[in-house]
Formats: structure tokens, C-alpha cells, sequence
């Protein structure tokens, strides 16, 4: 048996629904209105098949030779994603990979908003790139109990991200992003998932060893 | 038609090895020797017939009634990455990004080794963290074609992506890592791998909206 959600979506589906969005963001934003079913599917690398399957357990999209309309289609998945509402979000760990998520283009025009950072260094605490502040992780609990925020992003070092994922599970966090390469246990309503660095690396190495060519879809920006 | 690789496999394999060796390297680190078939395929969120099947793309794995030999399959694994052989990387770019990526745990387990960082900025040429080098853009030509690099990470803004792009491959790398959000062109026998921070973050965000418990294998540190 595959593993599956509380609603029985699978995990593979439940992975590629995001590059769904990232492939039908950008034909959106080159205005393009309609995509043929086999043509999407080509394009992220699955069977147009499997894009109607996986698409069915939302709901039923598309027409039988008309094919999708992009930014209905978008404005599906944005809300399968929750693209659709804010998210904001706080930063644990402003070091190098903190700094880096705070530049990240991409999060705001999705809806995802960083509304704040926290670390330890009282050298770091003020006003930070990106319009946002630094606090002391003192500050956190109060912080989260003040604010609505649903995603604490952990970019601290793995010895402290358990106690720093305490803080947020207790302050009512919906979901961690998880940059630090240690396993969390938490409640099984709080959901976690992890950034692998090293998943990506891994599959440009397996690429280039097995003499894998580019996939279409899979160079994606 | 799913999309394949030159040696047909499927893109989505391609996409669970590595997390395959994720797991099988954590088991091995607890001195754990074997595994059953249906526990390894769980704790992945996959089913033990597509866990067979995905392997037998590149051999014949496990025993009936056995499972697998944890060490052993490991190793092949790690051999159809390329892990066991050393793949030498330079990074371009030392802002936030550049300088979290050369921080990053877990590289040099796997034999990746960074061997120095480029930058634009002069202010950063020179000795820098972990032992690495930072040297000027105008020295990359020569330093690839004085070192056997295999991957150019690129960690630098989408406007010069490109053209830092177009220096690796005429220095004929083999694999760009690409953390910019934007298309390269580059010649088919170079294989392009995006790290796509939007996805993870996507999946945390999908995973909240749809009430979807987290998968076993899927906290995988």
C-alpha cells in the first residue's frame, strides 16, 4: 500500500501538484490561455494520463479537445496549494541560509509572507534586508502568540532545532519548514517538511552517470 | 509517453534514488543490515512493488523472503549516483546563498567536493570560509581548465546566470547545479539540475491546506 494523506492524495501526486503551479504560473504570465493535456503532461514529464489522474482527485478540470484553460487551471491548483491566502511565516536563524530565504525571490508573489526573523545574536537583532526586523529568539513565543502565523521556517543548526520546533509546536504553528538536517518529532497535526539540498545534488550527479539527458519540464526555472 | 532519459528511465526514479539513499545511508549509520522490502518501500511513501521495480532499472537487487542487504544495496545505489567516485564542484557566487551552500553539511560524505567559490565582488576574493578560495569571475576559465571540475553551482542573481552558464560549459562541465529561478540554455550533453526552494515550500503549503498528515519517510532528515 502507498502511503497516503488524511484525504488518501498521494504523496507523488501531492510533489508534483508545485510543479503544476510553477509550469502554469509561467505560461500565465506569457499569457498563453490554453494548453493541450498531452502538452502539459510532456512538459513536467509525466503521461497525460497520469496529469488527468492526478489532477482528478481535486476535482474535474479540463475539456476532452479543448484541453486546459491556464488561468483557471492555475487558480485550481493555487487553491489546492493555498496559494490562494496569505501564509505568513517567521524565520528562525539569520546566518548565512536565513539571509538567503529572506532574499528569495518567488515567496511573495505566491502569497508567502516573512514577516519576521529571530536569532540569537544581539549583534543581528534590528532592522534586517527585506524590510523586515530580527528579533531575539526570546521574543519568539510572544511573537507567535501576538500574530497569525502558519509556517516557522528552522534555518538554525540541527543541535537546536528540536527545542527551537518545541517553541513553535507550543506557540500553535501549523506547519515547519525545515532547512537543518535533523529528523523532528512533532505532534502529528503540526506538518514538517524538509528542504534536502543534498536530494537535488544527488540528482544532477545520477544525471550525469547514467548519461540522463535534460528532461523537458525538468529544467524549469 | 512519460519522459525518459537516454538509458529510458523513468524521471520519477531518477527522483526517488536519492531519496533511497537518504534512508539506506541513515540505516546503515545505525549498523542496521537488512531491511524487508515492505518496511524500505513505507518508509518511503512508496509501494514494495514500485520500490522492485524502480531497482530493476539497474539490476537485480534483494532476496525473497530476505529483503535487502542494507550495506550492499547502498552500494549500488551510491555507484548508479556516482557517489562513489568524487565529483569536484567550484560555486559562483559568495553572497548569502553562495556562502550557506559551501557551509552545507553532507556534501563531502557523498564526495562532493567544493573546491572554490567565484565572485564578482573583490571584497571577497581570497581565503574564506571552510577552507575554500574565493577568486575573481575573470580566473573561472582558467581554474576549470586547470582542475578536472565536474558541476558548476551557480549562486549568483538571474541576470547573469547565463552568461556564467555559458563559461561552464565552453570549460565543458559536465553538470550545472542551478540555484537561479531561470531557463539556461545549454547544450544537451549538459545536464542542468534546479533547486526549486518554491517546491518544497509549495508542498509544506498544500500539505497544511489539505489536511494531509505527514507521510512516513517523508520527515526524513
Amino acid at each position: 500500500m502507498a502511503h497516503h494523506g488524511a484525504r488518501g492524495i498521494p504523496l507523488v501526486v501531492i510533489r508534483r501538484l508545485p510543479i503544476y503551479q510553477r509550469y502554469l504560473d509561467e505560461l500565465n504570465r506569457m499569457n498563453i490561455e490554453r494548453i493541450a493535456s498531452p502538452e502539459l503532461a510532456a512538459r513536467i514529464g509525466i503521461t497525460a494520463s497520469q496529469l488527468r489522474q492526478d489532477l482528478s482527485w481535486f476535482g474535474s478540470f479540463g475539456l476532452q479537445g479543448y484541453g486546459y484553460n491556464v488561468p483557471e487551471l492555475l487558480r485550481a491548483i493555487n487553491h489546492i496549494i493555498g496559494l490562494d491566502q496569505k501564509s505568513r511565516m517567521v524565520l528562525v536563524g539569520y546566518g548565512n541560509l536565513g539571509r538567503a530565504i529572506a532574499g528569495y525571490e518567488g515567496f511573495q508573489r505566491r502569497n508567502f509572507l516573512l514577516q519576521a526573523a529571530f536569532d540569537n545574536n544581539p549583534a543581528k537583532w534590528g532592522p534586517a534586508d527585506q524590510g523586515i526586523t530580527v528579533y531575539s529568539l526570546k521574543e519568539l513565543p510572544q511573537y507567535l502568540k501576538d500574530h497569525a502565523i502558519q509556517i516557522g521556517i528552522l534555518a538554525i543548526p540541527s543541535a537546536t532545532a528540536q527545542a527551537t520546533a518545541d517553541l513553535l509546536v507550543n506557540a500553535g504553528i501549523q506547519g515547519i519548514w525545515n532547512f537543518s538536517p535533523v529528523r523532528l518529532n512533532v505532534p502529528p497535526n503540526v506538518i514538517v517538511e524538509h528542504l534536502h539540498l543534498t536530494n537535488s545534488l544527488m540528482t544532477l550527479s545520477l544525471k550525469i552517470h547514467q548519461h540522463v539527458a535534460n528532461h523537458s519540464g525538468d529544467d524549469l526555472p
